[in-house]
C-alpha cells in the first residue's frame, strides 16, 4: 500500500489542543481548516492558523472533550467519508464504543492521546510546537486501514511528537494508574487541609508543596477524565482505599507501618529516569544562596564551565529569609566535581557523601 | 533575669543532626563534647567537631530517635543537673510525656525539632551550616525557666535558624497535616503502582514524579515518626479514607468528582508561597531546551541580564528525547519581559497569555 502524504486537515474544536495542532500543521506546509461550533472561535482559530475552506480533508481531527464526541463524530463522517479520523481525549474507551457504532468508521479512525501540557487552554494559547518533545500514544484497533495508519504517524512527525502505541483498553489502565489516580490522591491529600490555621500553613516543606502541585488543576477537565475512566479506576480506589485502611490498622505496629512505606518506595522506583531510561540514583548538591536575581545563573555558569549536567533543580524557601537553599540532582562524579569547585570559589554548598 | 551566654553543650547522639549541631557551635566558639552510646561513633564525631571533654555543660542537646529517649533522659538529667536540655525529634507529645516523670526537670527541657533535610545520616554527612535558613520549631511548655528559653533561642541563632514557637500538641497537629501524612498518601500512592508492565511506565509524566518524591524517603525513620504520632494521625487518616470513598461514591456523577477536585484546589491555595507570604499566583513560562550542559545556564545569564527573578524551576524530559521541557515560575511582569527577550534572540519558549 503506498504512503499518502498529508497535504490538509480538518481540526474540529479550537481550543489549546486543536490550534495548536492546526498551527504546527500549517507551518509544515498542511492545508487547515479549523472548524467549532462556535462561530467566532473558529474565525479566531482560522485567522491565528491562516485556515482555508477544505472539502475531501486527507484527516479530520476531533479536538473536543470525550463528552461532546458523540454529537459530532457521525455527521463528521457523513461529511468526509474518505478521511482519515482521529481524537485526541485523554481516555479511550468511549471512543472506540462511539466508533462502533458508525458502519465502516473503525477503519479510518485511529484514537490518539497527545501528552502535552494543558494548564490554560483557549485557542489564544496555542503553540506550533506545543507537542515538540512530547509522547502522543496511539491505540490502532486491528482493522485498521495502514493507510489511514501511516497518516497519523506523518502528522505526529510534523509536530515533533514521540508515537507510542498501546491497546485502548491499556492505555485506559496505564494513564488510570500513572495519572488518574494520583490526580486524585493529590486533590485530596490537598482537601484535608482544609481548615488549617495560617500559622500551621507557613510549616509547610517541599514534600507537601510536590505532593500537592497538581491538586491545583483545573475540575471542569478532570471531571471529565475521571468520569471517563471510571470504570478503571473504581478498583484502583479501592486498592487506595484498603492501603490506607491497612495504615490505619498499622499504627500500634512501628515495623507494619515500615513495610508499608517500604513498598511506597518500591512502587516509586518503577518511575524510570529522564529518556527512558531506569531511574538513576541522582547525588543532590544542595546549596544556599541569596534570594535575589543572578545567583541561579552564576551557579549554572559553574556547571557549564565544568561540564557539569544539572539532571534536576529544586528551590525551597525557609519562611522570613531572604535566602533560599537550591539542591541540584546531578550524577555522582558531576556532583563531586561541582561541589569541590563551588566551595573552592566560596559558594555555601552542603556536599553530600555517601 | 540575665541573659545567660552559651559558652558549652554536651551533644547526646552523634548522628547527623547531633554532630552538624556540635560543628554549627564549635564554629561559633561554643565548647561542645559529642557523647554516644557505640564507642566509635562518638570517638569520630569527636574528632569531626574537635570535641573537648565538659563538666556542668550549659546546654545538653538530645538528638536521638524518640524511642531511644527514655533510655537516657533520666541518666544525662542525673549527670546534669544544672543544664538547659533539648531534644531535636519530630513529633514531641511523648517527649513532654518523659520530661514530666522527671521531678523539676520540665523548668530546663525545651522540646524543639529542627526542620532540616535528613535524606542521609550518619556524622560524616554533618555539616555546620545544616540549619542556615531552616524553620526550627520550640514547644515551651509554660514552666520553662526564661534562661533556658533564652540559651536555646542563643543556639538556634548560632545555627542560622529562625525560631518559631508553637505548643507541642499543636506541633504534632501541625506536621501531621502539612508532613506526615502527604508522606504516607505519597507512600501509598506509589505503592499503588506496584506490578505495572514497564512500558506504561514509560509514560509516566511530572505529576506523578511530583506526587510520589517523597515516597522514596527511609521507612526505618518515618516508621518511627508515624508510630510516635500516630494519635494525631488516626484522624486524619480516617478523614482521607472518608474522601476516598466519597470519590468512589461520585464516579457517576461529573459534577461531584468536580466538586472534590476543586475541594483539593482550594486546599492547596491554602500553602502559602515563598518568605511566608501568602501564595502567588506564578506565571509559567515553558521553555524547550537541547538536553545537553550550558542550556540551563545561558538561560539563567539572560534571566540575570534581564533582572528576572526565577521563583522556582522545573525540568520534564520526555521518553526517548534528547530535548527537555524546562518551566520557570516568574512573576506576571517578568515573564512577559523575559518571554519578549527570549525569543527575540532564538529560544523556544512557550509564552503564556491569560
Amino acid at each position: 500500500m503506498s504512503h499518502k502524504k498529508l497535504t490538509s486537515a480538518r481540526i474540529v474544536g479550537s481550543g489549546l489542543i486543536g490550534t495548536s495542532i492546526g498551527l504546527g500543521l500549517v507551518q509544515r506546509g498542511v492545508q487547515v481548516h479549523m472548524v467549532d461550533s462556535d462561530v467566532k472561535s473558529q474565525s479566531l482559530a482560522n485567522d491565528l492558523v491562516g485556515g482555508v475552506s477544505i472539502s475531501n480533508p486527507d484527516l479530520v481531527v476531533l479536538a473536543m472533550p470525550t463528552s461532546q464526541l458523540s454529537a459530532v463524530i457521525s455527521e463528521e463522517n457523513q461529511l468526509n467519508p474518505q478521511s482519515t479520523f482521529i481524537d485526541v481525549g485523554s481516555v479511550k474507551n468511549e471512543v472506540v464504543l462511539y466508533v462502533q457504532t458508525i458502519s465502516g468508521l473503525s477503519k479510518r479512525f485511529l484514537p490518539t492521546h497527545p501528552m502535552a501540557g494543558r494548564e490554560i487552554g483557549g485557542a489564544s494559547s496555542a503553540r506550533a510546537d506545543l507537542f515538540q518533545g512530547r509522547t502522543w500514544i496511539l491505540t490502532p484497533s486491528a482493522d485498521l486501514d495502514s493507510a489511514s495508519h501511516q497518516l497519523v504517524l506523518e502528522l505526529i512527525e510534523h509536530l515533533g511528537a514521540t508515537p507510542i502505541e498501546l491497546s485502548a483498553l491499556d492505555h485506559d489502565r496505564a494513564v488510570a494508574r500513572i495519572s488518574h489516580l494520583p490526580q486524585i490522591a493529590s486533590s485530596l491529600i490537598a482537601k484535608q487541609l482544609t481548615g488549617t490555621p495560617p500559622e500551621w500553613m507557613e510549616l509547610a516543606g517541599q514534600g507537601l508543596r510536590d505532593t500537592t502541585r497538581i491538586a491545583g488543576s483545573d475540575e471542569s477537565l478532570w471531571k471529565e477524565i475521571i468520569y471517563s475512566n471510571r470504570s478503571e479506576l473504581q478498583q484502583l480506589l479501592i486498592n487506595l482505599q484498603n492501603d490506607v485502611q491497612s495504615m490505619i490498622d498499622s499504627l500500634e505496629d512501628p515495623q507494619q507501618i515500615a513495610q508499608l512505606i517500604a513498598q511506597g518506595r518500591a512502587g516509586k522506583a518503577l518511575i524510570p529516569g529522564k529518556h527512558g531510561g531506569k531511574a538513576r540514583e541522582y547525588f543532590y548538591l544542595p546549596i544556599v544562596i541569596d534570594d535575589k536575581p543572578g545567583q541561579l545563573g552564576a551557579i549554572f555558569n559553574e556547571c557549564a564551565a565544568m561540564d557539569v549536567n544539572v539532571e534536576d533543580l529544586n528551590i525551597e524557601h525557609s519562611p522570613g529569609q531572604l535566602s533560599a537553599l537550591i539542591t541540584l540532582a546531578l550524577s555522582e562524579s558531576d556532583a563531586e566535581k561541582l561541589s569541590t569547585h563551588l566551595t573552592s570559589i566560596g559558594w555555601n554548598v552542603h556536599p553530600i557523601r555517601k
